[in-house]
């Protein structure tokens, strides 16, 4: 790796000064969109409180069902049938605006219809890249991932992917939080297996982070996302998630993953109907737990390929229903995280037609939340490296423009500097402004066809190797990256000889 | 080919029939998006007032200069004062509403604020693909892009690239209005190079629609894009261009460049400020020449590549000149015209990210025209057959979402009729609607790794081959093209006879 490490050094060298755009706290500048009337949205909501107090929703785990039961739900084995009074008191007392804490302040991220946080490919058992190849994820992969997050300020949470498959699975919480609280210092992610799991992985947030209980209690450390088992089921690990993460004032993101023609409804507002249900459905579970729970809604819905019946993203539904659960979010008053993301194999035209769409829909759809921004490929079975860095392309242009521009008081005069037919290169108004103008590119090559032939003709993917090749070997660790690790030793070794905590099972 | 063709006849039998979504003609669905405030806008526009009454304007044809001066402008030799006045009273007679007519009136558009109309890569004079490599334009190429623009309905007018350089160039405008009328019967391009090309293409157009001089006189039945030299220069083409065009009621879509730190000032709103005038002072000369010409503001300004300075596509800059275009067009009531592209050497990630990032800002920015839309390589310098296949998914996506959806009345008995835990695959509500519920992706791959590597991994780059060459196989005339083509032959013969006419110099 030396080699490409001193190709990026001299790059880097030769580039101009970093442009000074925060993309640390990002704010959507569009105006959310609209795909259905008013009367259509209120006739999904309406449809998805027909579906909770008619129909019920099945909730595996007995102690969710008796938290419904007793705030009123009917629970008959395990369906439980959700009133629209409840619906309507789990709205009032969920919050609209939330603050995420990260163990360096300067990513704290405010949650609120608004804001907008990119995370990375998440839930990938797979890993990929151009040197090593296609295989399943292991630990050295991930703790990759999480320092290729750490150096890209639009990224805005931990990562949860690739997937450690090579730590045994009542240790692998252990290493992933470890991961995350020594190598990074953005918004951790906890992974929502069971209240062993949970409960461990909290506790080393709080001895990592030096918290009190009360600091802990008292602001949002962890969040998890919750994915219902479309159509109209809440599994045990999940219900538990909900529970466990209420009760210690933690956020579960309560995202149905509704396919329609699958396990939704085939139109888009009957698929829409079904995720407004299942995320309601959580949502009243965390706020009977505690109100006023960090609960976030959350729709990632898409439709199946037709020819091959597997999941399609960045498709006109995929969009159409991002747009749709936006105008269901506000409808609600909650925040809501959505989803980019690709089904392609490769960084290629597909992989980055499918997750630049997906990334807009979300955009547009006004959501705070958008996950698998980067890395994203297969319908999230493998985590590529070379995708995170085309993708990041994407997700940079998107924080320049929630950077707005700056209006220039010296147009006229630029303009009268230079006369017609001359060109403005050397223009003092433009030496002046050159370094620091535009987004310098990340992947990108604007050289012309010669040169980039000469130069191997070299595909974006290609070249992404060398990008994230060099991001790993000039990866800087956080300030506290040491001291916390020190302070995590002996509790990962005390936990992981004592077995760790096993996974609640479905 | 005879391979390639039967794959895709078998992929086509096996394929659910087409679905009825009216990509022909197309309502902008989303917001106009704002980067700049309405102060902003104003103090742009009054750089721009100013740039023109106080700098002028370099417009290299005399007889222009004459107009202008006639209708008040004040002129030392090339340079044209134009006073605000001369600009207020253009906007008043300027149309905000046209109707392009096509030859075939299916393909008549609307061209208003709020219409979008996309067209295929422009004014490239090579052309690529993986068959035949990279190679100067010639009339074969030219006659293939017709074709298959042809084929899409979601792309609205007649393509002018790859250029037939094969085609000496005082016959070249017979070659190509020959393929646009004969070969396609959507709104006609005729290149503004000078009285006597345009002349002879009005008369084939004429001709070749069997239109009297006065169909065609109460009519648009040809556009042209009219490019500034940007700084502040009209050359002697344009502005002959602008003269002929509205002299014949015929549309000028006037379309400065502005690259942004090249023949532009480096800001946004510096570039927007030069982009605004040029193309103010091309629509004051053609409605001086005659009120209420058919015109449309353009804008096309990006910015170049700080390390190579080449232009850049796509990128921040690029769509907030977009959004501000779209806010100055607006300001002057007028509908106007963006364009896409990307300047990647391939149809790869970075090809695909920089054309749907722009396809995006132009939507947003409440485009009526979008240029470039399909195909255009190495900033417009190369026709892809692959690349334009891979963008035309882009392109179907958004016609898409132009089309809406529709609310489903069923959704809450389709989601009774399926269990928690089961599916709706076989759903009778999916199985009514399974066929048509969604878009079906033109190059997207939706199999899964195993079997998209054991077929060969190929890239979406790589399978548009056979797509391209699949749509040529089963290309459609249209229905009138032999009639068109024997009304054309005498009076080609005779043009050509006689020297067709040479293109007038810069």
């Amino acid at each position: 790796m030396t080699d490409h490490g001193r190709r990026g050094r001299e790059a880097r060298r030769a580039a101009p000064a970093a442009r000074k755009v925060n993309y640390r706290q990002l704010r959507n500048p569009f105006t959310p969109q609209e795909i259905f009337s008013a009367d259509e949205v209120a006739g999904v909501h309406e449809v998805a409180l027909r579906v909770l107090q008619e129909l019920g929703i099945s909730v595996l785990l007995p102690e969710a069902c008796e938290i419904l039961r007793r705030a009123g739900a009917r629970v008959e084995d395990d369906m439980v049938r959700i009133g629209r009074d409840m619906v309507a008191e789990a709205l009032r007392t969920a919050p609209a605006r939330m603050v995420l804490r990260a163990p360096n302040p300067d990513f704290d991220q405010d949650y609120s219809a608004g804001s907008v946080l990119f995370t990375a490919a998440g839930g990938c058992p797979n890993v990929s890249d151009r040197i090593n190849g296609r295989r399943p994820g292991d630990l050295a992969s991930y703790r990759d991932a999480v320092r290729l997050v750490q150096g890209f300020d639009a990224i805005h949470k931990q990562t949860v992917a690739p997937e450690p498959q090579d730590v045994p699975i009542h240790l692998r919480h252990l290493a992933m939080m470890e991961a995350q609280l020594t190598l990074g210092d953005k918004p951790l992610v906890v992974y929502a297996r069971g209240q062993g799991q949970v409960e461990q992985s909290f506790e080393l947030i709080r001895t990592g982070l030096s918290l009190s209980d009360a600091d802990f209690a008292g602001g949002i450390w962890a969040s998890t996302v919750i994915n219902s088992n479309s159509p109209r089921r809440l599994d045990r690990p999940m219900a538990r998630g909900i529970i466990d993460f209420a009760r210690a004032g933690q956020m579960t993101v309560i995202t149905p993953f509704c396919l329609a023609g699958a396990m939704a409804p085939v139109t888009v507002t009957g698929a829409l109907a079904l995720q407004h249900a299942e995320a309601l459905a959580g949502i009243v579970l965390a706020q009977m737990v505690r109100p006023g729970a960090p609960v976030s809604y959350g729709g990632f819905s898409s439709n199946v390929d037709m020819k091959s019946g597997a999941p399609a993203f960045g498709t006109p539904e995929h969009l159409k229903m991002q747009l749709g659960a936006g105008q269901l979010a506000r409808h609600v008053g909650l925040p809501w995280r959505s989803a980019a993301g690709s089904a392609a194999n490769a960084a290629d035209a597909q992989g980055a037609h499918e997750n630049v769409m997906g990334l807009w829909g979300a955009m547009l759809g006004g959501a705070t939340l958008i996950i698998h921004s980067a890395g994203w490929l297969e319908g999230g079975l493998t985590f590529g490296f070379e995708k995170f860095i085309t993708d990041m392309e994407a997700v940079q242009t998107l924080a320049e423009l929630c950077a707005g521009d700056s209006y220039d008081p010296d147009a006229f005069a630029a303009i009268a500097s230079v006369e017609p037919g001359g060109h403005f290169f050397a223009a003092p108004h433009t030496m002046a402004r050159f370094e620091q103008a535009f987004y310098a590119p990340l992947v990108a090559d604007l050289s012309n066809f010669g040169s980039w032939a000469a130069a191997g003709a070299q595909s974006a993917e290609e070249r992404a190797t060398a990008i994230w090749q060099d991001r790993l070997e000039h990866y800087t660790p956080p300030a506290r990256g040491a001291e916390i690790a020190g302070r995590l030793a002996a509790p990962i070794a005390a936990l992981s000889a004592a077995g760790g905590a096993a996974p609640l099972q479905d």
